[in-house]
């Protein structure tokens, strides 16, 4: 058997150490790490991939797209599904800004405590790329979803955009700028997840206190001030006043396991792509 | 025994993925990528690999020029030769835009049908960097080469070229841009290889069919329409017409292969330099 | 236990292949080779090492800086320090311009034929990195060190600049630009290390005459002329008219043990920064 390939196609100006490492520690033999990738010049590093082994060796073969700008990565990640033909081709897998193996970290944590189907989600900044990944999730399981944002009408484009991928989810696009508002979006919740930006406070104590049916809350801000007030970064599974609650660094253990399964999956066949879905059913598999 | 090191001196923008994967296939334990090489940094790419170990271990690092414009690779050989002074060398090789495998394995594949030595031969779009290579090594084996051209100019050019590196070659040049001309080029000949640009018609059938003394005809272009009218990207010895007749793809298997090999080869010393004739005689030893 | 991984942080356009090489001979497993690295761009490259791996995993990743700006890759050194977070840390190594490991490989060839503590030694071109290393480390040893250049001012820098890393240092700057200044420097001197640009000489064939005490004599400058008249570059401890003389290459095999033992130690532990002074240690300990 032919030693496994990496083909690490990162989006940023410098390639990712931290999916490198990952990728060694998933029994990568190899990394071939690039940098600058853009939709344009990666045909020629998929035909590379593709046009060098062939029958079962093309399974040694595989492609991971990343680097901070979620969008760009997506971009990339079109443009190689357009390079593959017929047989020819590798599996891949995306992961920009971490965006798939945390959104999915998020939604197993949630699932720990509490079955998905038939409760209502509430998931704050819900635009990003994490929020959006980890609406649709939560909605697949059967919840129904509220999708939060200070800007009610980017609310509602993310709701389109997961409908046209889950026709079945049951969403509604919620505005969460003013603490009234971020009240209202509470009212009936089980679950919270808080995907916002790095030290930005999305929900106060006062609000956390008066959602009374709040049960698991999820905050996946890793820099002070939480994105939930009262929420430690270090929580994992702790709970606070009757809620089970997660932070940053409790979900990241959870999540590491799910990049490095994934990462190892793609040498198992030579046709899969490893987006949020498939990420998720893959950590599901796990727990 | 230390580990062996392949530093990729790539000239475009990003390295190679091809060129690393056939590396590792050949058992390169270690491969130091580089992208964006020209003659002027190359120079102390090539005091790394020569200043860091010493004796027998000098064969266990070795150089690598690749990237899609053969001009520049040449430029960076001639560059990295310059570098090396007395024993302080390692083994180096070229194949920029894949130009000296596939001349290779075109020649090896028309010596599986006919001996060269006295037969005559035809390369269409000889002025390119496989053309010139095909040429150059068929005249080698004795043949009486038609180096031909849109561009007459041109083509005499490349016949004064060859000639410095190979007296005795029996050359001329001929035009064959309209179909008289090309009709006329295929005037008593026994073999040809069209190595002309993608999908660029050189041959027409009817051309083909005039061509009475045609045995053996190789096409290097693998995209529709083919270089020569009739010849199947998949050929593979296949008889046409009562000519054999190779593809792109039917001459890949054994440019791949050569392609390995060489860089294996690499490593048996360290002081080889492997371009159009060493590779020829590698291939032809596999043979 | 996890494969060991290196992450190369180069300051120039491209990573030093000088620097892999060891590394890989050291016994790095894997390497992650960056170039173009800044201050600003360094912290996520920390942040992928330190936040992987965990417990006694950490230390199997390591930092190393190299590039040929030795002001840049301090720059970058100081910017990781500050990056890593109470145990939050790997270690990390700088050798910009192989200026820690030549320096070190110098004062230990000196230490091989005379004791330090008491005598007076001179470094020529000493407000260079290397310059400056050699005289810091000349100095922790008991040395009297005279700084010298050509530019007073600026010896007179680099010797507060060694005040402020070792108190009890006996420093003096010295011009050494003209010929009469320099004999003058020499005055008493046992021990010089001339540690110039390629092809400066540094004194002359008759300042070296009249230099009555001197015994040991250390150029590192490879290309001729020579820094200090008449030592050849592979002077390994010669006695040239009662002195012993080392030359660049002659220091060279020592500097390559000490940097491969070096990279071999990073792996040890993950909390050490391998400077001047620890590589000195280290050196010593292998002598």
């Amino acid at each position: 058997m032919k030693p496994s390939i990496l083909v690490q196609l990162d989006t940023d100006d410098q390639p990712s150490v931290f999916d490198s490492v990952v990728a060694i520690d998933a029994g990568a033999e190899h990394l071939l790490r690039h940098h600058g990738i853009t939709p344009e010049n990666v045909r020629d590093r998929v035909y590379g991939a593709i046009f060098t082994r062939g029958g079962e060796d093309l399974a040694r073969t595989a492609l991971f797209i990343g680097g901070s700008d979620v969008r760009r990565g997506e971009a990339v990640l079109a443009a190689v599904k357009k390079a593959f033909f017929g047989p020819m081709r590798v599996s891949a897998m995306i992961d920009s800004g971490g965006a798939n193996t945390t959104a999915v970290a998020a939604v197993l944590a949630v699932e720990k405590h509490i079955a998905l189907n038939g409760v209502t989600a509430l998931v704050l900044a819900a635009t990003g790329p994490v929020g959006q990944r980890a609406a649709r999730l939560l909605a697949r399981q059967g919840a129904t979803v509220r999708v939060a944002s200070r800007d009610l009408a980017r609310a509602e484009q993310v709701c389109e955009a997961i409908r046209a991928q889950e026709p079945n989810a049951r969403l509604s696009a919620v505005a969460a700028g003013k603490a009234e508002e971020t009240a209202a979006a509470f009212d009936g919740v089980a679950v919270v997840i808080a995907a916002g930006a790095a030290g930005v406070e999305l929900a106060s104590a006062h609000v956390l206190t008066q959602a009374r049916d709040l049960k698991v809350a999820v905050d996946l801000n890793a820099v002070p001030p939480a994105g939930l007030a009262g929420i430690d970064v270090m929580d994992k599974g702790k709970e606070r006043e009757g809620r089970v609650c997660y932070g940053a660094i409790g979900v990241g253990g959870t999540k590491m396991k799910i990049h490095k399964a994934a990462v190892k999956r793609l040498f198992a066949r030579n046709d899969l792509v490893l987006d949020a879905v498939e990420i998720y059913e893959l950590g599901k598999a796990m727990a």
